[in-house]
């Protein structure tokens, strides 16, 4: 008998997210809550009201490190909680399903290419563009076993200070966290700006919507932010290039929204500084499924496994 | 009938190589010529010398970005003369047999995968350290069919100006070439050094063999030049840990020979810089095969494929 759905899990960002989903990846009903330390207790209550005898199996995408085989999270910055859980054990003994555990970023791009932005290719790079940056490989139609963790490529030998612990990484320089840190630090040193007009002048709750949007009002600080935050996503953009020639690069996370500064601004360094012509073959476009690739490709996981889709 | 032999060739570096090889990987012949511009009528002379009918098929690993289905050459930096040329179509036409055309550092790291330092390895990277920098990824035993230039991964974002034309390349600090540059401009400025005391003076014909010999006796600007090229090696080994966390990182080429100062210089670099569980896991070995890794690796391109070796 063939089930029908599988559950889709999706443990990378701020919220927990847990849908079902069809064989054609569809998803027929989607729930979430924000992450906590109790992520576990919400996780398995959440699992316990959505399961059912059609579900075929589960598949997770967690934010870290992920040991596919041994089905337990390495590493897991964000959630400490879960890390060195042997998760997909303890999901599998509940439920009696096949469980599938893949790094959240990996599992997203796998969603894409199923039924999104990337359907048309055989090798392309997602790119998670959020507080962090994350990155997902596709190769020969396949999710490529790998770290991917280009938000940690150093692009600058004496940069900047990353949450990993290492200097100069991507992510110190591209993501929503450093964005919102240079232009905290302008304001903070008395910089004008219209970003000052927002939540009554409570600078640090600013989100980079507020940012993207003043910079599209012209807005000096929050375009001179974009930019050199764009300036260095293309660097990193050129060295995936450079390195593993894709078809395409796609753009995914809150970020890939500010797609007229952030996003065309690293077009442009990437134009500069990868291969002429692996950059005149490459497609960078944005995400289809946005904030649903990680649980449709974790879905996924349990109608293809790491088979070719 | 199962023909004996393939030919392997190496358009790579400062000579033309043509090797006879045999199904074990084994050299029975060897041919180099200096590289020149007339690198075409040398290779067919070689060929034709060294041409029989036990010939199953002929490899070639080339410097530069290649078109493996076209058969083409895209881009040689290094060797013009072969740039746009479908040199595959033209050797099949001469010679009938099967030709299968690769990036030379892609042939060098199949060739260590076949019978080298990659053997045991499902997955490795290989970096052919010399005047440039190259690479070769290795994944699920297969020779991934990507650009792994990572010589040009910037990793500075306002960095050295290098040949490919980006600026802040890990070629234009690791290299041979930058090792070079470094040291030559210092005892332009009069800098004291051993070095002065080769080539009787002539510090323009001074090669890394000579640096790497002066460091071990402890020159100040020897140690020092090959330690930040070192530390620079180490960003450029982190990065690629880090995206596609390979079980082994592999160097070949004339730097690797540089190993207690340089290399190991970039093993601390990158043991600072990878995840953790990313680097403790990474072996990080030299080439068993120098300089006969890519005639043997494209020799081997004619037995096994693009397959699994």
């Amino acid at each position: 008998m063939n089930k029908r759905l599988a559950i889709g899990i999706d443990l990378g960002g701020t919220n927990l997210r847990v849908a079902l989903v069809t064989r054609d990846g569809e998803i027929i009903r989607k729930e979430k809550e924000p992450t906590s330390e109790k992520i576990l207790d919400s996780l398995f209550r959440l699992l316990d009201s959505i399961f059912s005898e059609d579900i075929a199996g589960i598949g997770l995408g967690v934010a870290g490190l992920v040991d596919r085989e041994g089905g337990k999270i390495t590493i897991s910055p964000n959630i400490p909680a879960i890390e060195g859980i042997n998760l997909a054990k303890e999901i599998r003994e509940r439920f009696r399903v096949p469980v599938f555990i893949e790094n959240d970023a990996n599992a997203a791009a796998l969603g894409e290419k199923w039924i999104g932005a990337g359907k048309e290719f055989s090798d392309f790079v997602l790119f998670t563009l959020g507080t962090g940056i994350g990155g997902g490989i596709i190769k020969d139609k396949k999710l490529l076993d790998v770290a991917a963790e280009i938000g940690h490529m150093t692009i600058n030998t004496d940069g900047e200070k990353c949450h990993c612990g290492n200097s100069g990484c991507l992510e110190a320089y591209a993501s929503a966290r450093a964005i919102l840190s240079k232009v905290v630090s302008a304001l903070e040193k008395g910089r004008e700006s219209m970003l000052i007009r927002f939540h009554n002048g409570n600078f640090y709750k600013l989100s980079v919507e507020d940012i993207y949007r003043m910079a599209l009002e012209g807005d000096n600080l929050a375009r001179e932010v974009l930019k050199e935050a764009g300036r260095h996503l293309g660097i990193g953009i050129a060295n995936i290039v450079n390195v593993m020639s894709p078809e395409a690069i796609i753009l995914a996370g809150g970020l890939a929204g500010a797609w007229d500064i952030y996003i065309q601004e690293a077009i442009k360094e990437a134009s500069k500084r990868a291969f002429q012509k692996l950059f005149d073959t490459v497609k960078i476009i944005p995400s289809l499924l946005g904030e649903d690739a990680g649980i449709i490709g974790s879905a996924g996981l349990v109608f293809h496994g790491y088979r070719e889709i």
